[in-house]
């Protein structure tokens, strides 16, 4: 089979590799779709702190079950899945209260494990997520995306009388827009990014508000507006936000960062016990495919307004390029693999 | 009647003020004890941002209704009560999601309204919280400073398999220690501070593990047994713990602060969502005062552990001058009101 492989950083190149059986508990996945994500560019260009070398990038894949190991029920071969990237142990204490996403020997498809930029792979059984007959192909791969904003929502159950900020109108930005809007029907959903074409895209995925502040001053218009967010999320990663969002939000506020920058931030305490708030953080997916696939299946989200481009998987270094340089018409780039 | 009246900082006198009446929706308090809190201090030294001069200062504060305004019920003459400093609009943002304590037009008495270190006090009828008749006065005074506590904990839903570090044995962290281990009996509670027999206050209150971190390194000790802790209490309030707790977390932490510093605390974000932990402030309380005087009637938490001094009121001021002074053998200090 043909894989995708990052031999080191910067080295990426399609490698044929044996095909791999399923062990005991797994099921082997015929890749249909996968999709590029921030983190496969970081892999390859060696800014990923967990990933390790050579590896198979990808976690956000979909495809039909064609081999079953051990134990694995039978009637599973040729189902539908989209792949939860997340393999956790079960029992230790982030397990146990519900965030496997964090399980201390966390292992993530396509980060510390060959992952779905292949033409199959070989995942764990319960992993692989049943799809429904009546969502497409092109939907049940943007599965995983939106885990990432059921993710960051499911930690501060919006409202609808909630007023929500969202930093930056990348794909992560924009999933949580459209769950907010679609899901959560929050009242106002302001977007702030630079790209006047995201700020587009956001409006098309639901925002109500959007602002560019490389051209106006947030905090300005916000004030001028009389607007406290009580609901912030910064999905664009700077470690600068956070104390932005603490002296924008509204007293009882609550805050989601997933940034990971190794740079310091500074906050100011009284800023934060002040007002009461809460600075919650995401990472990945804690358990989230079965909600997403059902908001999909109810057609609360509609990942057709984030997918702006589609090439072969021989072409996966021109579509990271362009995932990586075209910000302003480039939003979710997905991978075809023959079928 | 006589009042305790900080003029402005560091002038505090006893002033002879006209007995007031309630107003409708009021109740007048004879105060029979109060409770000298850090923010007594903070006001009498200068040092608390909100507090406006003159100002009766306490918040900690029992006695019993002897007058009542229109449209309070006449059979409330002559009930014994705490009173709750929290006095809140009921519609804003944050009073709709149950945060009174940050209500947008927040009055706190003591701080800008006058509190209970007076021998009468006029509050509204529904801060004041009858006190069932096999609660000791001495108990009823206390229900404010565990509220501090009720309100921490009840951010952050501590369990049985929690392993929670609680930094600082001032009232503020022993009241959390009797909470964390009396009511939510977490498994093993482990209290840091710099002063001895403050830790044998918190051992006194039910901590499992002392450490004192004048001596000990934290972190070395913590790592030399393999505990990571998954809820940690700033009862400190030092600008840099925050920084130590997130590198100490465990994964799927939750982290409370009630630090009001205005001096910049350096934080790193990769630490907290690379485990997904979460950070919440406390302040005051929201709404507490029914569960902790349930507490106190079921006997799952002791102020008796707490309380190391009584003066009369005419002593205020060498009152306060020994809770801040003496910290190795003071913790809460009650004045005592003539009946």
């Amino acid at each position: 089979m043909k894989s995708i492989v990052v031999k080191n950083p910067d080295e990426l190149v399609i490698e044929d590799r044996p095909l791999p059986a399923p062990a005991a508990g797994e099921v082997r996945v015929r890749i249909k779709l996968a999709g590029i994500c921030g983190s496969d560019s970081h892999i390859y260009r060696g800014h990923n702190p967990f990933a390790q070398y050579p590896r198979v990038i990808g976690h956000e894949f979909f495809g039909v079950i064609d081999a079953i190991g051990e134990g694995v029920d039978s009637l599973r071969l040729g189902q539908r899945v989209s792949v939860d990237p997340v393999i956790s142990c079960g029992h230790c204490y982030p397990c146990s209260v519900g965030k496997p996403n964090v399980c201390t020997s966390l292992v993530v498809l396509g980060v510390h494990r060959d992952g779905g930029f292949s033409e199959y792979a070989v995942v764990p059984a319960k992993n692989a997520f049943a799809i429904p007959d009546n969502l497409a192909d092109h939907h049940a791969v943007m599965v995983e995306p939106f885990t990432i904003a059921a993710n960051v929502t499911g930690q501060v159950n919006p409202g609808k009388n909630d007023i929500a900020l969202v930093y930056g109108a990348g794909p992560m930005g924009l999933t949580t827009v459209q769950v907010l809007k679609g899901v959560y029907k929050v009242r106002q959903v302001i977007v702030v990014d630079r790209i006047d074409e995201r700020l587009a895209m956001a409006q098309k995925s639901g925002a109500d508000t959007v602002i560019n502040n490389r051209e106006h001053s947030l905090a300005a218009r916000l004030i001028e507006e009389g607007i406290q967010p009580t609901l912030i999320v910064d999905a664009a990663c700077h470690p600068s936000i956070l104390q932005e969002a603490i002296s924008l939000a509204s007293p009882a506020a609550r805050i989601v960062i997933m940034g990971f920058s190794s740079e310091p931030t500074e906050i100011i305490q009284q800023g934060i016990t002040g007002k009461e708030i809460s600075i919650f953080s995401s990472r990945l997916n804690a358990n989230k495919f079965p909600l997403v696939i059902d908001w999909l299946t109810q057609g609360l989200i509609d990942p057709d307004k984030l997918i702006t481009h589609t090439f072969d998987y021989q072409q996966v270094a021109d579509a990271i390029e362009v995932f990586e340089k075209d910000q302003r018409q480039c939003c979710k780039v997905l991978l075809t693999f023959p079928s």
